[in-house]
């Protein structure tokens, strides 16, 4: 006999264009009795889900984010009920997610899990920029997806992923972009292409091109505002970006 | 005045399963006068777009891959008759689908490109395997994904790319399972947690759960069919495979 515990999905929204969403998360969202929502993700992705109680969670601008035990009782309590659970992050719940964690936390209190896939937003940022993020021209024969935030502190081997030769997209890193420069110019020339784009696929997305030596200053300059994705590599060599002030703009 | 061209979209099918088309791929399709199909892709896409000419291409056992070149003239010819072209690839375009290639050739033809993304392979073996890519607790804070296949048929320095920290996906890497997992073994312990998905998301999706050690070896005596993904790296710990057979199940 199956137990007659509820089922919790977690499911990506993709990068913030609710049109990005899959096919699935529309057919999953449609059959939830609760939906719990990142605060990254667009609200109205409620609409999806008009069956379901809607609760809202995580970070935003001058509020204390849910603690991370505090959501994983609450998929338990619901679950636990009966009730279809479908927890909603942004971009995948697979990369930068947390969703280790709580695959854990279910799974030892006996709870089904599934994950459906979203779009990851180092993709929508690529793009945006209608550049490939690997490319055989450039021996760009990858792409590392890193935080610069981490739960230590400490910064990333900046020195040993630049060595990797792969295209390096970095998440969270606006903030310490000066950090993030600095560390992958110990191992890469300052003329090494780089791109920055803010809230990709969304109305208030922004894109900047430059290189690695000029994306600190760039980035401040331009006042890019978060979430946003710092891509480097040589395959970001044809990126495309908005237009430039008058003052850098190249002839 | 705009030019009469049409337009050539990028739109990524996603891993296998047509239920990860994302909403925006499947109105583009609605719109599409012709449809060109990489052939790792589910024909069945062809019922999203049925205005559509379908042209497939790309690799199939038993034929040659139409060339690179004739399926970027293809896409002029298309584009300059005013036609919309959707070019379907497998999981997402700007991640080894040679989509820098075909937006520097339409580019320099003044043909508009717009890509749409798709859910990349690797995500979805990893929820297949209900395993997050990364994971503050393993360290893993990080995610390279990266091709065994490249065109100047050199191997990728895996050393240097273990060295990264990151979890490691690796696509097109099962017929080379054996040197893949030789080179890795040079920075990483045998013991490192592995696993391979054979056509993750579709119904002939297969699992296998393994160590670093293991690998080359498991893969043969599961005679894993392609494509499939290699996973390496601590988050990978936790996956959930397929049930071993008797003789390797672990009491």
């Amino acid at each position: 006999m199956e137990n007659a515990y509820g089922k919790v999905w977690l499911i990506g929204a993709g990068p913030g264009d609710l049109e990005l969403l899959t096919l699935k998360a529309v057919r999953v969202l449609a059959s939830a009795d609760v939906l719990i929502v990142d605060a990254l993700v667009d609200p109205e992705i409620a609409s999806f889900a008009p069956r379901a109680r809607v609760v809202t969670t995580g970070k935003r601008a001058g509020c204390r984010s849910a603690p991370q035990d505090f959501i994983q009782r609450l998929m338990r309590r619901y679950a636990r009920q009966g009730k279809t659970v479908a927890r909603v992050k942004g971009g995948d719940p697979l990369m930068f997610g947390r969703a280790g964690e709580e695959i854990a936390y279910l799974f030892d209190n006996g709870i089904e899990v599934e994950v459906v896939n979203g779009v990851t937003s180092a993709l929508a940022a690529a793009a945006s920029l209608t550049v490939s993020l690997t490319h055989r021209d450039f021996g760009a024969s990858g792409v590392t997806f890193v935080t610069a935030h981490r739960q230590d502190h400490s910064a990333p081997d900046w020195a040993t992923l630049a060595a990797a030769g792969t295209t390096l997209a970095i998440y969270m890193g606006l903030g310490r972009a000066c950090e993030v420069a600095d560390g992958l110019l110990a191992a890469l020339p300052a003329s090494t292409p780089a791109a920055v784009v803010a809230c990709a696929s969304t109305r208030a997305e922004r894109r900047l091109v430059t290189t690695l030596g000029q994306l600190a200053d760039d980035c401040r300059a331009a006042k890019m505002p978060a979430p946003a994705l710092i891509l480097v590599g040589a395959a970001l060599e044809s990126a495309v970006g908005d237009s430039l002030p008058a003052a850098r703009a190249v002839a």
